[in-house]
């Protein structure tokens, strides 16, 4: 693992690493938020997982959200949002390839190479965190926001046990009924769409649910509503009868902004879960 | 004036607006982020001078600020750094020309025809953000980072009664006696150092001093603390006995998180300022 910059944030550390990584057979790099309270023993942690077009870098320098972090002492992962370089497939739509890995594992051609951002963000990278960081792995929540919403809600549901609590912002909810969905299933999946269940959060809602607290913000103002599709997941939450908040944010938007806005609510609901 | 682009953000709303500018001579463009209570009348104001290589978006995407202007009900404004465009002079370094307009009006060609950035932030911005947005005149503090720490402070000394505080993220400290400085102020005024003083701050606090509360943080990391200077304004404050709060914060480095870790406290402080 190499070092790429740390830089001192709100009294912990903000790290960026490098490593290469037998999953997605490429080198991939994450953020990294370290309480001050690390000096004392291994920190909760909470993951956020980014949306299309974003790298590590957009969150961990938008979000705001080492603010919070260091007020409740979590740690926060920053994964990337799909493998990269020279040698990995690619497409020049910006919602399919690079960028754009959905937190599946590809089956299809040319993405089986190295397309398995499931298998890296659930099992190798926490992996490599909890061996060279002071991380508690008994302690960890998961949020994220587009694209990373629909990958915090489908880990929270397909990894039973693992995350305290799971919230998203502006997440697509519904992929394997919407474009933001069905062309990359379709691309990185296969078109057997039996293959998609398991990474449509509105369907693992219907299945099987979460065993925890959740709490979804989306904005009224979304440009990206009809993508995303809330309402199937509300739907979902409320016929399960599931522990949940869900909000729609009067105004807001996709943006980082809305983000932000919100994160401190966020920060502090998987804090509350992490503590309990 | 044109509407970039307007976000909800922290219950206030985070814009981007352009106008033609007289003073420079072209287009410029500025944030401004407006909280929730100026829906009851105007709010106080206050604005941040970016550094170096920045435009009117760094800190307004990356510095959190608007998390603490809400809680307090401030304004802030986001000037960008320089005139820019085809037309405008320019230079290959990174420290001279668009992007580091050092906030001084520029005599010199072929800078004076548009580099007039001090008539700009201290002219015809403030005329037109206060006929156009509801914002109080009579409450303004001002801050910034580096080339916009330098900026912050001469304008709140060059301006007496303009400010009711001034602050400071790892200031350009004593600019005529720095290679940030001494190159520009050549380009810029020319080299009769006698026109450079109005833009030095340590020669200002010796000078004339301000008349308020002072708050200034460098970190013990920054990579450029030679070039900053920080000893020459701290020994300039002390000689005075200028009320301020000289700040060296162990670890941190130049960069936007140092920035956003100590905005919080930099919010509060000219709220507080702004109250009395």
């Amino acid at each position: 693992m190499k070092t790429v910059s740390e830089n001192a944030c709100f009294g912990g550390v903000q790290g960026v690493y490098s490593h290469v990584s037998e999953v997605t057979d490429c080198e991939m790099t994450f953020g990294l938020f370290l309480p001050a309270e690390v000096a004392r023993g291994p920190v909760p942690v909470l993951w956020y997982l980014s949306g299309l077009t974003c790298t590590h870098e957009n969150a961990m320098v938008k979000a705001g959200a080492q603010a919070w972090a260091a007020e409740y002492g979590l740690a926060l992962v920053f994964p990337d949002t799909s493998p990269r370089g020279i040698g990995v497939a690619n497409d020049e739509a910006f919602d399919l390839g690079q960028g754009a890995g959905f937190y599946v594992n590809a089956t299809q051609a040319p993405w089986a190479a190295h397309f398995k951002m499931w298998d890296y963000v659930a099992g190798e990278l926490p992996r490599l965190l909890f061996n060279a960081f002071e991380l508690d792995e008994g302690r960890q929540a998961i949020t994220g926001h587009s694209m990373g919403g629909h990958g915090a809600l489908t880990l929270a549901m397909g990894l039973p046990g693992r995350f305290a609590s799971v919230s998203a912002f502006s997440p697509i909810c519904h992929p394997s009924q919407s474009d933001w969905g069905k062309k990359q299933f379709g691309a990185y999946l296969g078109e057997d769409e039996s293959a998609w269940a398991a990474h449509d959060a509105s369907l693992l809602m219907a299945q099987r649910g979460f065993d925890g607290p959740m709490l979804l913000d989306t904005g009224t103002q979304d440009q990206f509503l009809d993508l995303l599709m809330p309402e199937a997941l509300a739907g979902a939450i409320a016929k399960r009868r599931q522990q949940a908040e869900f909000r729609m944010q009067p105004g807001y938007d996709h943006s980082y902004f809305f983000v932000s806005s919100f994160m401190r609510d966020h920060v502090a609901f998987h804090a509350e879960a992490l503590a309990g």
